[in-house]
């Protein structure tokens, strides 16, 4: 998978894909991160991406120019997808990664201030993605969360597949609580059942504990998944 | 505002918090930024974070011990809240960033791998924030993304606070479109009513457009703003 990002700070997508899981997916070239900054396209002498509103405001308006020449300079492979990363977009969720996985080149353009330029949008014709309705003073954070996750469900990124399959939302449930030794820690020990090593009782006791918790923590994730159970299609 | 981020990859804590506008509200001490990494606690002779889960099962399970003592570490002042980024907590969203806001400390634990040991959550007995219904190989993003959230609506750290009370969600619906500088590109012109220096027709334009998108991209949002429209408290 390629990722291409357009923002005016590449040193921050380039920070965070050096280290941990990132770094080690783009070692083994199951990913590739590539960062573009719009600022060198810009044809204003002063090297400008922003101006102020045309009617009026606070904040800074990022330019059409120079993020669309920038743009059309990515070079464009086969089954590749636009995503405009802004909070005016559908929120993120699991099974729209699911969806992303299946591309081979996914580009993402990074607002900051206060937003983009609305012909940016016109032109390009970006799905547009949010991580939640929430603000955030650019759209390299929400990059980083994509090319993160989308990056999980590929093979290659994770040590063993497994571990995304066993991830909350996978089955439409929160995740069962996890321990690890100590068998004792500050008094607190773990559930006997986890010890006994009897399968079929670790897998009932985590069965129950995942719907304990998604009906207690979210309801609306609890009704989903009895609609779907009652009526399995 | 004081943040503590408990993380194995401090690095990337700082990095982020080194650019654009998190590094002038760091300047301005605004807000102060400190990662505290786990590792540094572990009483592992191999220096080990992580182990093997019980009843077995894919994945690393981060250790109790290392976090608590790490976390029992971290100085605390009045006014302070714990909170643990986790896909199983609560999709944060505008209204918990402005809860956030008012607390004078923030100490966030950022999960890796699997997960934590369930009785860090029985010991800490932290407030759990999810970034949405997704996941992440590691807390360190959503850390990110709450640190920005909540800076940008603590007044010195934009530009003009003014931005941040036009941003989408603070009235209930999504932003409006924005224009800058040219007036036309690529044929696409600037719409005229921003042109003409009449604010009551600005504002109407602006609302309207903004109803518009609302309505049609987050039907969930409109229906929520005529409720309350209708029904003003």
């Amino acid at each position: 998978m390629r990722f291409d990002v357009l923002t005016l700070f590449p040193e921050i997508i380039e920070g965070y894909c050096s280290y941990s899981i990132m770094k080690r997916a783009r070692d083994a070239e199951v990913i590739t991160v590539n960062a573009v900054n719009p600022r060198d396209f810009t044809l204003d002498k002063h090297k400008k991406v922003d101006d102020t509103p045309y009617g009026g405001g606070a904040g800074m308006v990022l330019m059409a120019q120079p993020y669309v020449d920038a743009y059309e300079s990515v070079e464009r492979i086969e089954n590749s997808l636009t995503i405009m990363l802004s909070p005016q977009g559908e929120p993120l969720n699991d099974s729209i990664v699911n969806d992303l996985a299946n591309y081979d080149q996914i580009i993402m353009l990074c607002g900051h201030y206060e937003g983009f330029d609305e012909r940016i949008r016109e032109i390009i014709k970006p799905r547009e993605i949010s991580l939640g309705d929430f603000v955030l003073t650019g759209g390299e954070l929400p990059a980083l969360c994509l090319i993160d996750a989308v990056s999980r469900k590929i093979e290659g990124t994770l040590g063993k597949i497994a571990s995304a399959d066993e991830d909350s939302f996978s089955n439409g449930l929160l995740e069962y609580p996890h321990y690890t030794k100590p068998r004792e820690f500050r008094g607190l020990r773990v559930p006997e059942v986890l010890l006994n090593g009897n399968h079929k009782d670790i897998n009932e006791f985590r069965m129950q504990e995942s719907l304990n918790r998604t009906k207690h923590r979210r309801p609306d994730l609890y009704e989903k998944w009895l609609l779907n159970h009652n009526n399995p299609t």
